[in-house]
Parts: structure tokens; sequence; C-alpha cells
């Protein structure tokens, strides 16, 4: 009962996953960097692959909810959906001469709608078709087939946005202008679904303000709640040592866990977040890219006194030693396939390391990444594969695409 | 009486300048493109040639003001000082941790000290070298050499973080990480100095909230004050319609002017402010880079009702008659030198057109620019040369390194 | 009987392919740009795509020959092992320590062993797993898992390395570093495999000299054997004017060709070859991507004198009626499909119009260009899909992939 | 008597130099960087400072020539002049239809002003304004103000294109497109000029063949003459090991040279060639910057039998262990100026390292490197300082702008 995830490779009950649809369409190869993706997808099939992916999950047990569906029945309450509305009809972002009537035509629209061109974006062109034009200098200077709302084609990405860390969620501020809109909406779902406000929701901790919280980023692929009271944390590009500190704060405060261990991340791209790099599949063991090597890392702890914090700093070669101590275990231990580094880094690439555990010691991956995958099976993993022609160009793996809510401990 | 500046070209009475010093000293090839420069300064020398520019000035009966200076007095006021050090030190950049700890030491420094590290920046290894070491990740992470307070190298342009506008001054939300922390320095000056509080200052209006009206951003770069009650602007990569729009709104509200006119830029670098492309020199009479051509313009006015505005586009070809129109003239006079395209494109890029009238007919200019300059004189344009060799690499010209706050009409 | 290619759109009888293999293999994220390649490909998948390609044609009764096996039968003969060897080992690359070394070593090897070498590589590592190591700085520098011999993923796009127009064919000088080793492999096939030397070969023209034609290239990509005698060539990013004047110049002296057209292509890597932008499928009929727009086009025809040429040149509005008087004709029928701007610079980075035709009016197509699919087939054109999740992501289509070595006109 | 370079910092006694000229009026923001160059220069201030560093020279009793004064004075020898028009006019770059056109055209000038365009280059424009335009696609196809001829901006680093290595000289093959039309001009200077045909020029080496050496190349900001038959050469992102290994070969087979060490240097532009952070400054003194670090470095010396190397790799720590040893010495003195990290990079990219030793412990240097000029004078070496605020935008300092043509060992 209520909502909580006590764990990355314990049996996962409940997951909120994003279905592709018309936000992925409107990728080009003109905006995909500007929106964070590397090449372009065709929708049609992406989707047949994202519903084997929901598929899998549903055989093992899981219950899968769907953003879209919960950011529609939230904008049906209203005051979910002023609360999406304020936030991204602003006078700074849209003037004073556009804002009020862009959001009035917005606010008529029926939740189907709204939450379409909400996540699926809008160009001027499209607004035209069905609202009168402002008077506006901002709304004039666009093309017609500029964003009038930018497309949120990163939601697939269910991971990053929100994180649940045992009995509570971080809503995250996000580090790019691509997805920061992003935030909003699973501030409404979870502040006024039902699902998360009915007596069955339980009550749990929100450990962050949003988007507010900015330029104190985190986002949940480089959160990794590895289970007896510790989290695993990577300073990335996104995700900041303030607000790290901050999560701890929180999460110490309210008891809900112990220890953190921070790792300094290269800052780079390629090593996006964490879990593209080193995941966990069961209560003591890892997937890790050959690559990453070992990482300056960090073990913040409750201080002497109330809201102070305790700061151990570890040269790079104890990394695996520190995240053993957090779990009270003398060690960890760390699966990296053996080949060479060019088949290494295309497996990186490939998200050959972004698993998503549904038990302990079983993960769910792509089936490209042929080498890992055999080589954690001769590990006794049990390895069920999906397929990611299209998905997979993303640069997102299955850890990438879920969102737990709820997740037994080990 | 009192600050204000009535048009671009009338005689120049007052100006705040920045004096070279040791943010530009922190430049290098590995910094510079982050801190907006494009190539690094010998800074004993662009000090000589600033201090030369500023002579000229004197010489024209140019009372200058400088912005260390104003800075550093404004510090020595404790409301002033808190301003600056609030937004400054805030938790969500240094996080819950380190964040006290530091505002703490620079609290501590005298105003000259605080107006140097806050300008020139400073080191975690300076920092060390006088303070305490916080418990905290945060600060932990950083190499020694990393920046603490990253420099603000752009400070030389005083142009751009505050443009008086008639009778009142706006300053403004810059556009890149680079250059918004310098807002703050103009709001304890403008807000806290006794040179703009006392009896003779005068009272006159606030067109902006600072950094706060971020994403509506806008530069001083692009705000020509043409007279007689007109305001040209250009939409560039940094100045926004929206904060068009704002700006409109106020000085309508105020009186203060009845029309602006607002150009549709090219969004890049190349030509990152209006006046590094177009300038005033006289009362009806501009410079214009030869590669900007004519873009479509948009004319503000009041509108019907209060609070209420007026806006009529206009296609490219009807750019300077719009401008004319703004100014009730029948024609404008638009100065551009004959010459090859490469040549052209490199005398735009060595600012020759970024040229400051001191009074009607007469300018200061870069003297590396002889093609334009000769021009000029030709044209029966007064030009008053200065050295340039190092200034110039910042990309900014004379009317981009002042910030006149007294100037009257032509 | 023999080879020749006399159309675009005529019935296809022979074709070359190259099956993916090693080669695309060698791709990672670090080196797929200096590779040209936007993405890594899962080689398996891509492999069973293109069986899926071959069987399309061979069920439309082309004769498939594999670029591989053909390589692989010429190393059999010693003046063609000879040839490929000598152009690769060279001193001004190996230097004079390594080179005979190298050579000696490859010289030993099995064709097959040695066909899969020169097409897909090999790593320093993977050299000294069989043979000494040379006394040469040239290769002690080296990283063991630096290439020695660099892959040549490209080869895939059999297109673009040899094109056959009319009586015959030209092996290309290639634009860029990453396929100019590719030109000697079909050097050593066309002139010395049995199938190119046989009784039934016939005799063909060869219109160029391999690489050595450097800086003067030209790639097929931008060649259309257009029919009755003429040519379309794209001057692209990869095909210069002057190697177009020298095509020009052999054809009309030898009677194959009487007019060429050549485009004023954008010259971009998304507009690479004329066939991402624009193909034949018909005696009078193209498929164009929207984006393209009219060209400045230069009609090309014998001059009065022997070896004289007469350039016509056309405004962009005549780009179409200037093809179509190359072909006779009072008219051609350019097919775009209409949809958005984002949705059709989606299907031109998928290859929406590399389509290849096997007969007049039917054409391979990928499957993912839904759109312009649908759109051809309404216009009574008959659409094969293939599949190309995988064989996508080297940015070429079913054009690309084939060499046409016999085509009927149409 | 006669022509050779025995040492770094033995007395200099005849040099080569480039005055500024129309080459460097060509730059422009959008073309530097294919150029070469990270800015644009003021031409009539860089020749000032060019014709203060050439006085500076004279002072000391060296004889200064002028490159440009050698070419056109080759231009009037017809051998050297169709040796340049050959290689400058081929078929391959301008096309069957245009090439001879063109040739006869610039056959027809006078020395001096073929000189002027072969360096200054020539847009299509200007050939227009006095001569026909040839029936040529590749003419045509060209814009008015593209560049028929590309300017040579980088012939004022006389350093690169050729260099004197005891006995003899290599003229260099160079790397990048932007300098490769350099090394004929200065084939035809050493191969026909007076200066280096006539009696007193002495007999003289040629260790190489020109650009036909591509991509064999080696350019002479990475080859230090360093004495006693020792050569120090910088394997960077522009000399290639078979170069050197070339080399080499021809210095120990005419008993030239004894030994050479090569340098692993980091293939980055920062660290183009050796000598822009290190150089030698007396018989065992260098200046090194501090970010170079230590280098992997391979000595070779004569082999065994005729015609073969022995090659010794050195790991990192014993780089300069191995530069004392190739000089017969103990060790070397290294001399690196205290300064911060930034401070040290600055002084780098300024070329602070740069310097041109006119006899043992004297050097010629930027003024503007001053931390590095006053410890260098602290260390007792004599520091003459010229200005170079629009010299140093091209990224070389005095070395780079020097070629010695005689210089005696220390």
């Amino acid at each position: 009962m209520g909502f909580h995830v006590d764990s990355e490779a314990g049996r996962l009950r409940r997951v909120i996953l994003h279905r592709p649809d018309l936000e992925l369409k409107r990728l080009t190869p003109s905006n995909k960097d500007a929106l964070l993706f590397d090449d372009v997808l065709w929708v049609r099939r992406a989707r047949e692959e994202h519903d084997g992916f929901a598929d899998v999950l549903r055989d093992r047990g899981v219950e899968v909810h769907f953003f879209g569906e919960l950011l529609r029945e939230s904008l049906d309450i209203p005051v979910a959906r002023r609360l999406v509305l304020d936030r991204v009809f602003e006078e700074k972002e849209y003037g004073p001469l556009a804002t009020e009537h862009l959001r009035a035509a917005f606010e008529g629209l029926p939740a189907a709608e709204l939450a379409e061109a909400l996540v699926g974006g809008m160009t001027k062109r499209e607004f035209l078709e069905r609202h009168a034009e402002p008077t506006s200098v901002r709304f004039h200077v666009m093309d017609l087939d500029d964003f009038l709302l930018s497309p949120l084609p990163n939601h697939i990405f269910t991971r990053d946005t929100s994180a649940w860390i045992y009995d509570g969620v971080s809503i995250n501020a996000m580090r790019w202008p691509a997805r920061q809109r992003e935030t909003v909406h699973f501030e409404a779902i979870y502040r006024h679904h039902p699902l998360f406000t009915g007596p069955e929701a339980g009550v749990f901790h929100h450990w962050s303000e949003g988007q507010d919280d900015y330029p104190s980023t985190i986002e949940g692929g480089d959160v990794l709640v590895i289970g007896r009271g510790a989290v695993l944390i990577g300073m990335s590009e996104r995700t900041t040592p303030q607000a790290v500190e901050m999560l701890a704060r929180g999460l110490f405060d309210a008891g809900s866990a112990r220890t953190i261990v921070a790792l300094d991340m290269p800052k780079r791209r390629a090593f996006m977040h964490l879990d593209t790099v080193m995941t966990m599949i069961d209560g003591d063991t890892f997937t890790k890219y050959a690559g990453l090597g070992m990482l300056r890392s960090y073990t913040i702890e409750p201080g002497a006194g109330p809201r102070e914090l305790k700061v151990t700093d570890h040269p790079p070669e104890h990394m695996h030693r520190a995240i053993a101590a957090a779990l009270g275990l003398e060690t960890i231990r760390v699966l990296t396939a053996t080949q060479d580094v060019h088949a290494a880094e295309r497996e990186q690439w490939d998200d050959g390391c972004n698993v998503l555990a549904v038990e302990p010691g079983v993960v769910v991956a792509y089936e490209r990444n042929a080498t890992t995958n055999t080589y954690l099976r001769k590990e006794g993993i049990e390895v069920i594969e999906i397929r990611g022609s299209e998905l997979g160009r993303g640069r997102g793996g299955p850890r990438c695409m879920s969102c737990p809510v709820v997740r037994d401990p080990v």
C-alpha cells in the first residue's frame, strides 16, 4: 500500500511509462540536437516497440500507468489545469500582448486536446487554424512553422523528470530548456491526480520544489535507490552537487534514508546520466561500462547537530568500497563484459548498461546489445530482451523509459 | 538636471565606463568562448587604450563615471551590499552546506576587495588562501583552479547591462549566463549609490525588474534612443519581442515615449546587437553595415484603451521608411561605405559601425576602421579616432563600451 | 550484351550490392563522424534487412553480385592483388621503416582474409596477434586499438564509388579521406575480375582514372543516367564542376552521350548527393524533396570543334525545363508529397526520395517513409517496401546501396 | 660560406621574413577559420609591427631577405615561372575548359603582379576586370566575390614551409589545404633564384620533394636544429612520423646529422607546432610551456646496415633525458615561468614560448608576454621585445615568422 521505491532491483510493482506520440513526430534533422536527440524516430514502429516493452512488464506482474493518461486525467481537474497553464503561459515568455489570448485559447480545450498540445507542441500555423491571431510582436515575428509550444519528446524518458526515493518523490528541476516544461506536468499529476491523492495512495514526501529549484538541477537517471537506506547519485552534466546536498537534508530529516554516495562523473553528454553507464541488478550487483573507470566519490551522512551533514571524500580507487560500505557490505559485484574498446563503446552508446530490473537478478534489456546480454546470462542474470531499433535512437534504454512508483526491497 | 538620455547623437554630458581590470586577465583560450570573447586581451595595453578613450570623452566635456568606483562605493552601503550578496550567494547555486560559509567570508571583505572579487572572480585556490574550507560536496568537487565566482569580463560593455531611455533606466535581464551576474551590480548602483539617490539626481523611472525579467531579456546594445519620443530596438539573439512589448507599455504609460520601432534581426552572434551593425550619428543620420540588408519591422504605439498597444507590421523594404515615420521625417540618411564584401565584413567585425556620437555629427571610432572613417569624413562627419588593438578583441567598439546617463536632445 | 546502363528507370538486370560486415561493426560513437556515419548500426539486424533488399531485387529478376565476393575473387589474381597492395601500402602513408614489413604481412594472407582486412580494417592489436612488430616510429606511436588499416563502412553505398554511364564506367575519385581507399577495390574488380574481362563482358569505356583524379572528384550518387543520351549531375559537396567537364569530354568523344545537365546544388552534408533529394522513377518522372527548391543549371553539349564543349547557363526557375529539353521532352513530371515542412525534412533525412527503380514506375523504398510511399502509390507508382531500421542509420537508401551494371533503356 | 643552419641559438646571420600584405587583408570573419587564423588583422599596423621586427634583427647584424621579393625575382626566370604556373593551374583543379585560359592570363602578367596574385589571391570579379571569361562550368558556378586563387595569409610564417637543417633544406609538404600552395613558391626560390644558385650559395642538400610528399607532411615549426648533429622534432597535428623517418634517412645518408629525437605531441590545434610550446634559447637551454607536460619520445639513429635506422622508445618521464643524450649532455635546462594555470595558458596562446634566438642567450619576444619575459631575464636571458598587437592574432611569434638560412653553431 502507498507509493514507495525501496530498491533498484526488488520486485517492481507499479511503473509510469510514456507511449511515443506526436512529440516524437516533431523531431527533425534541424531541431533534434536542440531537443537532445541524436536521430529522428519512425514513430509507428517506435510505438510498437514500446508496446512490447509494456507487455513484458505486465507479463511480469507490473502494473503499468501511462503518463499521457495521467496528464489528461489531471487536466480535467481545475486546480491542476490552472497549475499547468499558469506555468506555461507566462508574460516573460509570451509577452504582455499575447499571453492572455493564448492562455484563453488553450484554457478552452478539452483535456485530451490540451494534453496533446502540451506534450506534442503546436506550431503557429496549427494555432491559427482554430484561433484568432493576437496583436503581438512576440507572435507576429514567428514563422508559420515555428513552434508556439515546443514539443517535449523527452517525456518518453519518464525516469528523469521525477524520481521516487524510498517513501517520497523528487519532482526534478531539469538541466536543459528542452525538458524544463516536463516538470510541471508531473507536479500536476502527483499533487492532484486521484491516483496519488486518494486514500490508498498513502502519505508520501516531496523531496523537491520542481523547476523552481533551478539551477540546482537533478535528474532521475542519476539516482539509484540501492536499498538499505542508501542512495547512489551521479553528479553529471545534469545533476548538481547542491541538489544532492538538498536531497540529503530532506531524506535525513525525514528519516527516509541514512546515507548517500555521490559520484563525480565526467560532465559529458556521452555519460549523460549515471544509469547510462552503471545500473543495479541485484542486491549487491551492478552492471558497469568498461569505459567509465573509477570515480571520486563522497559519502554524505547525517551530521552531529540537526540539519547538519557529514561529508567523507574518497579517492577514485575506493569507489566500489564506498558503495559497498553504504550498503553495509564487504564488497559489491560489478559486471563488465569483456570486449574490445570499440565494441564496448558501441554497446554503451546503445544502452547496454541501461537495463531495468523487474526483480532481483531479472532485467529487461535491448536485444541489440548481444555481447552484454550474453555475458549477463553467463553470470546468472535472466535477461528479457525487447526490440529497440527505433526507441534506442533516443539514447535511452529500459531504465530511462520507466519511472517505478512502487518497488519492494530486494 | 537629473539623469535622462534624450537622443543618440545630442550632446553627451555624463557617461559610465568600466576600466579593464582583473576580470579580463582571467580570459584564457579555454574559457573565452563561454565568457563570450573571441580572443584574450593584453590587459595593460587594453587599459592604456581605454584611458585614451576616457580622455577623448573628457576633452569633449563629457563627465566620466567609472563602474568600478560606483560599485565599490555602493558596497559600502549596507543595503546595497546585502542586495548583491543575497543575489550572488544563493543556496541553489552553492548548496545548503557552503552558502552561508561563503557569504560570511565575502561579507567580511572591505568594499574594494569585495568589488574586485565580484567583478574579477575568485578561484577556489584564492579563496582557500584566506578562508577555511566549508564541508560541502559542492565545494569539494571543484578543482583548485576552478572559479568559485566566475569573472565578469563583459562589464567593459557598460552599454548593455543598463540602458537609459528618456527619463528612466532599464536594468536589463541578460541573455547568457556569462553576463547575468552583472545586472545586480547596476541595481545596487542605481538604487543605492548617492549619485543616483541624492537630490540632484532627480526622479527617474525604472523600466524593468533586473534579472528577474528573464527569459524576457533585452540588452542595451539593441536599444537606440533616436529622439522625438521614438526608440529603435533590434530584436536579436539577445533581445526578445516580449521585452520590447513590456518596455513599450512602461514607456507609454509614463508618457516618456510615443513610438517604438522594433527590427527583426538575424539571430546570429555576428549580429550580436543592433549597434554592431547600425548606429545613429545625427538627428536623421545612421551608419549601417552593408551586409545587414533590409529587415522586417514593427511599429508599436499606444492603443485605444489603457495599457493597450497598437502594432503595425512593415515588410523589409519599408524599414527605413518606418524609422523615418517614427521620427516624423520624410526620410532618413543612411551611410554605408562602398567597399568589397570582404572588406565590409572585416570592418563590421572590427566595429566599424559601432561609433559613439558625442554631439550631432561628431563620433568616436576605432582608428583601425580606416575605410569607414574616411568615408564618414567625406560625408561631413567629424571622426575622433581611438586605438583599439586590444580593446577591439572583445568585439565591441566605443558605443558598446559606454553607458550614457545624461544626453541632450539633438 | 555486356555491361551498360542506359537509363535510371528501365528494367534493371544486374546490380552490385555490398552485404554489411565487419567494417560496420567498427563504427563507434567516437569515430562515426570521421567515417561519415550519423549513428552506429546493429550489424546482425542490418544484414537481415540488407538480405531482404537483395531478395526483393532477385524476385524482380535482377541478378545480384556482391562486392565482397568480387573483391575476394579479384585478390586471387596476382596483378589485381598487386594493384591494391601497391596503392594501400605507400611509404608516404606508412613510412620507410614499416611499409615493406606491413605489405609483406598482408601479401601472405589468403584472399578472403585479405579482403576482410582491406574492407573491415585492422587494429594494431590485431596485427600483432599474428605478425611481428616493425621497427618504426610510425608504428610505435600508434595505440594498440588504433587502426592500422581503417575500416571502410561506406562500401555499403556501392552507388558512389563507381558509376556506369551508358557503355562505360567511371571509377570515381572520392571526396573525403574516409572513402578514398574504396576506389582501388573497384579498379581491381573492373580491370581484372573475370566477370568484367571475359568475352561476355563486352568492351566498355573507362570514363575516369580513379583516385588519381583527385581533387577533381565525382560520386555516383550525384549521377543520374536519365536516358536518351542525357545525363543529369548534381554538383554537390562531393562532385566538382571540373569532374563534370572531364566526364562530358569523355562521353562526347566516344559518342556515348550527347548532353549533360549539371545542377548547382547546396554544398551541405544534408544534401550530400543529388539522389538524396531527387531520383528518377520513370522515363519522364522524378521524385523530389520539397526543400530542394529550384537550382541554377548548366547544359553541356559538344562544341563546334573537336574536344570543345558548349555550355548554356540557366537561371533557377528553368531547372525543370532544362532537364526536359535534355530528354527531348516538353516537360517532366516532378512528384513531391504534400506534407508540412517538419515531416518533409524527416522523410528526406530518412531517404524518402532515395528510391531505386527496378523497371519503369516500379521502385524499391524504405517502409518507414510512409507519407512519401503512399503519395507515390496514389500517383500510380508501384512501391516495394523494404525494412531499414538499421540500414537507414547510414543516411542512404535503396539507390545509394546499389550499383546497376546492366539496365535497359525505359 | 653557403647556406646552413647549425643550431637553434647560435649567431643568426641570414633569415627570410615575409612582410604582411594583400593576403592578410583578405581575411574575414567568414573565411578566417578555413585559412587557419583566429582573428582578422589590421594590416597597416601589422606591417609596422613587422617592420619593427625586421629592424630588431638588422640591428643585431642579421641580413634580412623578404620572401615577397625573392618570389618576384624568381618569377622573372622562365623556368621558375613555369614551375609555379604548372603546379597552380592544373586541370584537376580548374577543369579542362578553363585551365589553359586562366594560365595564359596569368602567364602574361609582369612578375610583380603575378607574385601579388599568387600570394594575395584573386577573386573572380578582379579577374574579369582585366580578362575575358572562359566558357567553363567550373568558372561559371563561382560567385563574383569567390576566390579564383585563394590568398595565402600563412606565408607570414616563413618558418614552416621550408626548414634548413644543417647543410640542407626541407621544402615541406604542408598538412592543410590553406597552406599547400605555399610550397611551390619556395621550390621556385631555392631551385632557381640566383641567391641560391649562384657560386656563393654553395652546395646544399634537398631533404624533401615538396608537396609531392603529401600525406607525409612535416612543418618547420616542429623542427628544432638543436646542434651537435642532433635534431628535435615534434610529431604534431601537422608533422607525421613517416616524414620524420624519411628525413632521418636523408640526413644520416648524407652524414649531415647523427641523431633525431621525435616527440609524440598532442594532436591539437592549441599545440599546433612544437615551437608554440617549446623553443631553444642557448646550447643547453629551452623554454617550455607549463601545460605541455612530459611526452613519449623516440631516438632515431643510423642502423647497422646501409639505409637502416635504429629506433629507441622512451617513456614520458625520460623526455628531457633523451634530449640531453642526443646533445651529448648530462642534462638540459628547461625554463618555465611560475604562474597560475590561467595565466600560463594565456601566454602560451600569445606565443610566450615562441621566441627567436639571435645569438646564445639573446631572444626576440612579443612584449605582451610580460610574465615570461621577466622570468627569462631573471634567468639571465636577454629579451628584446617587439610589438605584436596585430601580428599576434595569427597565433605565431618571432620564431614562426622567421626562416633562418644561415646560422652558426652555438
